[in-house]
């Protein structure tokens, strides 16, 4: 089997044919924020990983339909083997970055050959493989489109298989993912699957592969898709995206994360086709996500019920679904569109999603994880949780924290972007030659970025710098010099002709701010958020001096940052302003003639931390919108 | 059998031996508001009902069940047996009324026989009778206490046979009833019902019957909940209310309509009993409930998922889930209260309960239902739909109509009392002899009742009037003076020897209002309601001249009311000022920084509408609070 580019290293989304932007060929992230999570994410979610899909009967499900082991069908749910998918290509992002010390490697690669072995011996002669269908519904494939997931499973081991192969070189698994993809295409006639996920992983195996079969069969399901063939079922056709075709949708709905994963098909195959109706599309419906249908944290969802978004501007703070795994579909979809466009906003989406609402889904410790990310508690929780019967998120999150490298930089024919800002190793090979910098910096935490060319050729070439749309201030200099050129449209490009040792510094001014909400949003009228930075702030009760609930911002009071090296793993604080609100005596009636008297009492400091955070110290009242009444 | 007591007539809840105040003898609605809807109860939705469950299925289950039929079980829910009794409730209050046209009752009671005759023979000889379990899981009996709702189902038939008997004075459907019964008290050992309802009926069962152990049972079932030995599944022990004893629970928690059956069952058996920890428990848990977990429409549950009361004030607008049976619950739960206390609060929940998140749930068609009443809506809808799969709504909303003479007023050994203002007879027979009274008022359109005693006896009695908490102000005559009594904690008591032709009249001023919400409900802050008497008011987007979404209202503006016999049946409008709200120009980010530049513009006039009349012309944006910046 031939693999195409043969020699593309560990990146994914490459090359992209009609792509303005691609990924790095070599990123290594070497401290911060992100590199201690990824170490959490390898030293403890990974391993534990193995451990969860043991005790919750990924694996056993598999032997089952593989013939060698006995017993009932672990748990109801017919997607169970994507768990394991998401974990495999967790392991492999991770063992792709070459950093774990010997003796877990080994342990790793076992892990790896073993399930590989399993579901090599767990694929029926015809390609067919789905624990599920094959154990409980042998006579039943790919009848349920609506709720097999069959497609979605296939979609996971695919992009396992890339990955797999990315990193070690072995087209083993390939050959399986391969296999069901052609027994997809043999068999699936005009459908496709209720949960989109597979049409952005045949667009990888495509690149993977070079065979355009995939990229066919992907764009087909894109197609097919929009003609409400599926059964409306509970939540109607807008629930899976079929009541209008991905062309002419104007608007996102459904299940956040559906949407999500059929809007990175969408882009992905836009990047390979170069078919502007896709574009335009994926474009559109961006937009409409983020103009009403996205919180502060960047998480997506606002319905429990239909895990689905809700009307415009509708986006309360308790019953915040914001899935983790919608998080994750977010960051990927804006990956892509930074890619087809260049446009810095589609960064701006990403950083915000990725340190906020997608960072909350697990505990500091790497073992317990949040589905739903409320921007409000009550007294009694949420807490994280160490794994889910419908455990999506938590592999989800691995393989996210393991492949964040490739989510930070990329390069054109010109040069090199940064569109993140993490400490680390970014090397890109241009018709010119290659070329390598340094990053160092203690971002998101603090403003000071620090660039160091370590490689470069003779040629001018053209670095780019993110400049982010909160970041009302900035400065850049280049060897000590200011540097004369402006941003443009988020972006501050230098083209020079580059030297080994040549230093950019660009400092990010990083004061807490107070953020307003759009006057649409019923759910936060009179209320204000803390921000910093990229990061969105909270107040969790334990911090707070009086109940949380009865502490009204002082909006015109200054907001301070502290340095807090003994928090929560070493954090940035931001101390505010309250006053402590005293209702009228109680009655047994909550609403009242207006105006209803209060009474806001003595001033009191309110502290703030990052939102990801949150609930790392127990559960408890959380805030991320402040009353200002 | 006996039944005692044996002329009791037709009401419900008598006698009480613990109650303050018990339900009058005989009340008859004559007019308004009400009346109309009893009316549309009676002409439409009560034989349309029967279509409706001979389409779902309903009666073919029970055929199943009795051996008559062949076929599939219809419907997976297990408590399709519960709107077939329900139906029969409401049909047997409709026939108690003896308002009915002869051709009419004929048609009514054959359905009655028969459906009396198809569950004689569809109850086995042991005495159980749920068509899904002896159909669908014959060797399940009293296993599934969580989800099988057997118990439910039993007390819906305990309801309906009850209503039965009061309204034939036949005992055959009560003789299949105490069968149920007794087989349950039999078999269930220690267990108890996932979906309380039973104890209510239990009560009611044993005022029928006067038989002990049916009070014994009720009981037993509320001492055995709330140790945790249901199993708490997905939403927790809480889900229905088994973590706590009734006695110590401090909190409504859980399933609405489940909590508020139970509630309902503990004020039943304290009213029998006298067992003052059931009745603290009753008002504590009453007070939590109305002081931060109720709409101000009286409706009840916060979330979708679980049909759940969410945290204290977490009260958002669209998401309310506020369930028609929620409502009817509650109704339910308040007037049980009102007995058993006398306190005036009680009935003026009963009261906005009743014309706002009761009335909702059934179109003016009287052939459409809501199973969720929220208080805003978007562009798309929701619409009132013609049934339901899971169709609990329908057949409660119409035992309510057609048994609202019930919920009106009381007596007490000193005389009668009115705690509704409804056009109509009513009369009781006090120990110094019969007394009977007329009121004559278009409430709640007018504030003008006026009541005239029709017989009386030779000794001094009282008549007892509510004067609403929503009422400020308020002028009372008698014959035509001023009475000189002041209300007392809500009641204006006039206790005189009362001659035939006296007539007091009562004004309750009903200027249209703002109320504003407790600055604790994060979904409200900065918004205002309309009210108008007992009715809350909304704005339909049809009738307003801009975007709703944009209208702000002007809260210094005068409100004005306008009669509207040609609308929604005959209404009174409310109109209010609203500017036009002009957000800057669109950003791809809805979040910004303080303070968001928004220009009011030009004023508008605002038509608001009785909330309950919403959704009658078509689905449309419905707003209940209205935004004032």
């Amino acid at each position: 089997m031939s693999v195409h580019p043969p020699t593309s290293g560990p990146v994914q989304l490459g090359p992209g044919a009609h792509a303005v932007l691609r990924p790095v060929d070599g990123a290594v992230i070497t401290g911060g924020l992100l590199y201690e999570r990824r170490r959490t994410n390898a030293d403890v979610s990974i391993p534990d990983g193995h451990t969860r899909l043991v005790e919750a009967g990924n694996f056993h499900n598999l032997r089952l339909a593989a013939g060698t082991a006995d017993g009932a069908y672990r748990n109801t749910l017919p997607f169970l083997d994507s768990d394991l998918y998401k974990w495999l290509e967790a392991v492999a992002w991770l063992r792709s970055a070459g950093t774990v010390p010997a003796a877990e490697a080994t342990r790793l690669d076992g892990w790896v050959d073993d399930a590989v072995a399993l579901l090599t011996a767990a694929q029926q002669p015809d390609g067919y493989l789905q624990s599920y269908f094959q154990v409980v519904r042998p006579d039943e494939h790919f009848i349920d489109l609506e709720w097999g997931h069959e497609l979605y499973c296939a979609g996971h081991l695919i992009q396992a298989a890339v990955a797999h192969v990315r990193a070690t070189g072995r087209t083993d698994l390939l050959a399986v993912a391969t296999r069901v993809a052609d027994h997809i295409a043999d068999r699936i006639g005009p459908g496709f699957c209720g949960h989109p996920e597979i049409e952005t992983a045949l667009v990888e195996l495509y690149r993977a592969t070079g065979a355009d079969r995939h990229l066919a069969l992907a764009r087909q399901f894109l197609d097919a898709r929009g003609h409400r063939s599926l059964r409306a079922d509970r939540f109607g056709s807008e629930y899976w995206q079929d009541h209008l075709p991905v062309r002419t949708a104007d608007a996102v709905t459904g299940h956040a994360v559906r949407q999500l994963y059929l809007l990175a098909g969408v882009a992905d195959v836009y990047l390979e086709t170069g078919e502007t109706a896709l574009l335009d599309a994926a474009e559109r419906l961006w937009t409409d996500l983020v103009t009403s249908k996205t919180y502060l944290t960047g998480g997506l969802g606002a319905h429990h019920t239909d895990e689905a978004f809700g009307e415009a501007y509708e986006l309360p703070s308790e019953r915040a679904y914001a899935e983790t795994c919608a998080a994750i579909a977010s960051i990927q979809f804006s990956l892509r569109m930074l890619l087809a466009t260049g446009r810095a906003k589609y960064a701006d989406l990403l950083e915000r999603t990725l340190y906020n609402g997608f960072l909350s889904g697990v505990s500091l410790s790497g073992d317990h994880y949040f589905y739903a990310n409320p921007l409000r508690a009550g007294d009694g929780g949420p807490a994280r949780t160490r794994w889910f019967t419908c455990a999506c998120c938590p592999p989800n999150v691995m393989r996210l924290l393991a492949s964040a490298q490739h989510y930070l930089a990329a390069q054109d024919e010109n040069g090199l972007l940064l569109h993140q800002f993490v400490a680390g190793e970014y090397a890109v090979s241009l018709a010119a030659g290659p070329i390598a910098l340094r990053v160092e910096t203690d971002y998101p935490w603090h403003e000071e970025i620090n660039i160091h060319i370590g490689q470069s050729t003779d040629r001018p070439w053209t670095l780019t710098l993110r400049v982010p749309a909160w970041a009302t201030e900035y400065r850049a200099h280049l060897n000590g010099e200011p540097v004369a050129e402006q941003p443009v449209d988020g972006w501050l490009r230098i083209n020079r002709r580059w030297s080994v040792g040549d230093a950019v510094r660009l400092d990010l001014a990083m004061p807490a701010r107070l953020t307003a909400p759009h006057p649409r949003v019923d759910a936060l009228r009179g209320s204000l958020a803390i921000e910093r930075g990229p990061l969105v702030y909270c107040v969790e009760a334990l911090d707070q001096p009086h109940t949380l609930d009865d502490l009204v911002l002082d909006p015109d009071a200054p907001l301070t940052t502290g340095n807090r090296p003994d928090l929560l793993g070493g954090s940035v604080t931001v101390t505010a302003t309250a006053r402590v609100r005293t209702t009228e005596q109680e009655r047994w009636w909550p609403y009242g003639p207006t105006p209803v008297s209060t009474v806001l009492g003595k001033a009191v400091r309110l502290t703030a931390v990052p939102y990801h955070l949150w609930g790392n110290r127990g559960p408890g009242a959380m805030r991320v919108w402040l009353p200002t009444s």
